[in-house]
């Protein structure tokens, strides 16, 4: 759990190990952020920058070297992955990035209170933390550190009644006139040959835009957008396996990517 | 169905009939809507000012002595709502105003597709239509009414694994500082007196925010919010049951207010 | 719970008070049942002659009078009140009586267990105790008391993906042979008066057979049959909600029937 | 769909082709069991004792060497595996088998009706066919064979709220006295070797029986069972993914069998 695993992480650390670290104690590299968004102080502050983030997507490089790697949360990992193009090219409004995110009965973690009972979880349509969710601090993180100044998002994350998966829906704010096309070349430049990105829009049918319900089981981070016109408004959507992408599969995709193996072993069917 | 009551309304109207309108066909007032929002061009814009937007929380004395009562769309209802006091009290950037629909499969009409057949539609997180979805058009005319200036909202319906139910989560940007309890006032200044409208913030427990599973059955709407200090965000969250207060139980209650029954006549238990 | 309560029922027993218990440790008469289906011996053995079964429908005129009410199992009631009239009858191989029961989670007690945590119960069909579940002991009480002789029971629960309801699929075989009409007129006259039991057979749509979708919220029991003459076989099927017929609303309409009230008091909408 | 495959079948069959058939029209080896369970006469009867009923764990040589196999019902396949080695092995009482099978609402097969729209669907236990289901006729078919006699079944379909799964409860009396271990000894006989049977009896936990939520996706057939000493009755549980073992699974299995391929090749992962 977050908070117990940094006295293991540091040892382990200072014996050389390589880790990958599947709690928050150093996803984020500054110590302040510790004392916002979880309200303690961080114990080894020194270490916090020797902790690669772990979205082999954002930073394949670092993490092939990297000694210690955090893997990033469910909802952070896939909301930053539909926003990290749109940060990168300066295409929004950077006052307005609004995350309304919604979640699986098996993001709430292993033990378990009354409110995941199966009888006060089933049916809901839940707002759990409307304002100040811990995630955001890792979204924020990432998103200022590609724009090069401070990025500030506005997360509100829902509870839904399956089991497996998060949906993002990315509301943003275009500061330029694009079109579909324009976006598509975006999305495509940045994750084309992605293993684990699959960017989604069909016409037509049931699929077209990203739904957790055909990512769960896989690492795939699914990624589809829609404009509105009439607001100037760009939706970009994201949904992955809170279990995958969101946590264990991760932590083998970077595995890969640390020890040189195909990124997709083990991870790929 | 809409676009078909048309004739059917007119006939009635003319004939001097009191009419209770469950479908689009009179919402909008403006005949231009009609073009924008539905795709057709409204056989009779003339009466399109004799309907009363049926809203009793928003129109009461209009009600009282319409000839002619629309029915809101239930997504429409659920978020003007929770928006009417912010948008009155000019509380919020009106260029920002992000509605983050969840609703359940009664939501999709009688007709059904393969879309909304159980073993395609259980387990979902579906966009829908996340740009330009047709109830968007009515809660703009309606902010736009109380605030005298052309109010816009950017609204993405999402489908989720219930059958009853609609929780709108309506991200807003402060314009001023406020704080709960000054928020607190104004909606009770609003909706204190209201028998149908449930004002919601337990500070602990399962209920601390509006929750769909609590209203199925009834026609409340809760209404409910969260301050975003970080963001200067203000979520005013709001659920209904899409069936009662989103369609049937609105009809009832206007047709009480209508006839001078006591309003709470057969939908309140 | 279940154990616990015999002392306090002892103690306000004898100070002469009226009650109403819905533990299940004065539900059955024999002191060896406790024995056999609890696995401990009761305290007060003395007392369990004192209780009445608490079902109105098989004991009206015992529970007016009693001072001790125990009300029973809710998979038991929702079983014995679809096989009683069959056993009164004398019409079904009392060797043969199969029940299969399905049950939501609620069901489960406010306890909660990993098993009950919404990411493990949700999308289960979970057998729970296919031999010897406790609740097999009521109903082969009551069966037995009016059959005059002693009842075999060979009850299953399931646990599916609901949270209040339960079906009893009670699969018994006809001695002798008898056709729709003679059994209607068997339920009829055993419950045809009953204000909370509704026999039930469309011949089409999608409620030809009790379901308890249809009761959940209501102290309803639905009862309704099919015949499979291949086999010799009557498929009684019951359906009720847990946590009314099967819990409070069975002890709201026993504290009615009791206190000489209207027996649909506070439990007919 | 069932009934329009015969033409089709028979077609290619005197072209000399070798077919897989998913329907029903060739399952069946009496042409009077077509009479009997789906009302229309068999118009190439002739045909029917060339088939091969296509459950390799049954009929492997057979299928090996057949032109035309006829994969099973989902709900056939799922209930006889559990059934079979008990009629065999003479074990049980053969007049009273009770299988009480409960599904997910992809077994409703492509078409949909309003009873399988989510709106009406979700939430359900519906008793859809508790008698005369036509999934029997295979059963007894293939349970006749072995025993040499003819086996009756008695079986009721239960429509849950899952979308892929079946479990089987199969209610049996025991003839001799038997324990667990000459039980397992007798399962592990039939289907020690069988790649896509996993006999499960976990002693604590949450899958101390077979439950379809562990099967789906896969092609396995899972079999545990209790014993009810109290009643002389075994309870024998299957469980399958209705659209694996019990269709398309079936279909590649056998192909993997007639083309002497690993018959675990493309559905084993």
């Amino acid at each position: 759990p977050h908070g117990t695993a940094a006295d293991i992480v540091k040892a382990l650390y200072d014996r050389g190990m390589k880790i990958i670290d599947l709690s928050a104690d150093f996803r984020l590299h500054n110590p302040e952020d510790y004392t916002k968004w979880y309200g303690w102080e961080h114990k080894y502050p020194d270490y916090l920058s020797k902790s690669v983030f772990g979205v082999p997507e954002l930073h394949r490089d670092k993490i092939k070297n990297a000694q210690l790697v955090s893997c990033p949360g469910c909802m952070a990992v896939t909301s930053m992955l539909a926003l990290y193009p749109l940060i990168k090219n300066d295409l929004i409004d950077i006052d307005h990035i609004v995350v309304d995110s919604k979640i699986g009965s098996s993001g709430a973690g292993a033990g378990g209170t009354s409110g995941t009972q199966h009888a006060m979880r089933a049916g809901v349509i839940r707002p759990y933390k409307p304002a100040k969710h811990r995630h955001t601090g890792e979204i924020e993180q990432e998103l200022s550190e590609v724009a090069g100044k401070k990025i500030k998002v506005a997360m509100s994350p829902h509870a839904v009644d399956i089991v497996r998966g998060i949906l993002c829906t990315n509301h943003t704010f275009l500061k330029k006139q694009v079109d579909e096309k324009d976006l598509w070349k975006i999305y495509r430049a940045e994750f084309g040959e992605e293993k684990f990105i699959r960017l989604i829009r069909d016409k037509n049918g049931m699929y077209k835009f990203p739904d957790p319900k055909f990512v769960v089981g896989s690492n795939f981070c699914d990624i589809g957008f829609d404009l509105d016109d009439d607001n100037n408004r760009l939706i970009a959507l994201s949904a992955s396996d809170n279990l995958m992408k969101g946590a264990a599969g991760s932590a083998i995709q970077n595995m890969n990517v640390m020890s040189g193996f195909d990124e997709t072993q083990g991870i790929m069917y």
